[in-house]
């Protein structure tokens, strides 16, 4: 299949690199440390998909959340799939704190943001190269 | 380890029933079908789990997001594990509509509610035994 991101997920994130079956981006909040994998498939629910790309999503969902875990000040993980507003495929992982703009309410509907600064996108996407090793994928010669 | 569920959850849901790992419960709100999975464990972030556990509540989310896509007239599911106000680990499935009460916004942290008929919760009880069968044990004779 040929893949295109959704253009409003491009419009509101970066993308950091790819993992074997999803994209990583970063929505641009600098906020707090807001996640998205999408894969690459065509189906809209995670349930339809064939039990090798299912779990091969569960298994990057996974890895992206002991990353921003690890990597971050965060007090819980938010990991949902929702998808009401752009129906493609994504996957949310979101560092949350108690302090943060919204918590303890969701973030997803509000309008607090700060774009991030080009050398922080980096060294996040410098973090994940590390984190992931040959997994992660930086796109060659992209600006992120 | 003895499990108790957060009485917050309790307060708030209907117990439908057990699968291997995981309490089936039904929010009280029969604006919209959203159920929730709550494993019995004590870690409270997925990626915290170990792999056999976390295996397990994948499977069970994957087959209640079937269930819930089949069994009621949806537009969209919304899976998602948050706990910002409950940190005991529970896993939310929600079936949307493109006319529910919330669309496209999510439904955590809004008011809306319509607490269920006893003979409703035994409906949507009797259809997940169907549709899980010697998996999903109920309550023996409890209310619901």
């Amino acid at each position: 299949m040929t893949f295109v991101l959704d253009p409003r997920l491009a419009a509101d994130t970066h993308k950091l690199g790819d993992l074997a079956l999803s994209e990583v981006l970063l929505m641009d909040n600098a906020l707090l440390p807001w996640f998205i994998l999408v894969p690459h498939v065509s189906e809209t629910e995670l349930f339809q998909l064939d039990e090798t790309q299912r779990q091969q999503l569960f298994d990057e969902t996974t890895a992206l959340s002991a990353f921003v875990s690890n990597a971050f000040p965060v007090d819980k993980l938010n990991v949902a799939a929702i998808g009401n507003v752009v129906a493609q495929l994504h996957v949310h992982v979101v560092g949350r704190r108690r302090n943060d703009f919204a918590w303890p309410d969701v973030v997803w509907g509000r309008p607090e943001r700060e774009a991030y600064l080009a050398t922080t996108v980096a060294g996040i996407q410098a973090r994940l190269a590390t984190e992931f090793g040959s997994r992660f994928k930086i796109p060659g010669g992209e600006e992120v």
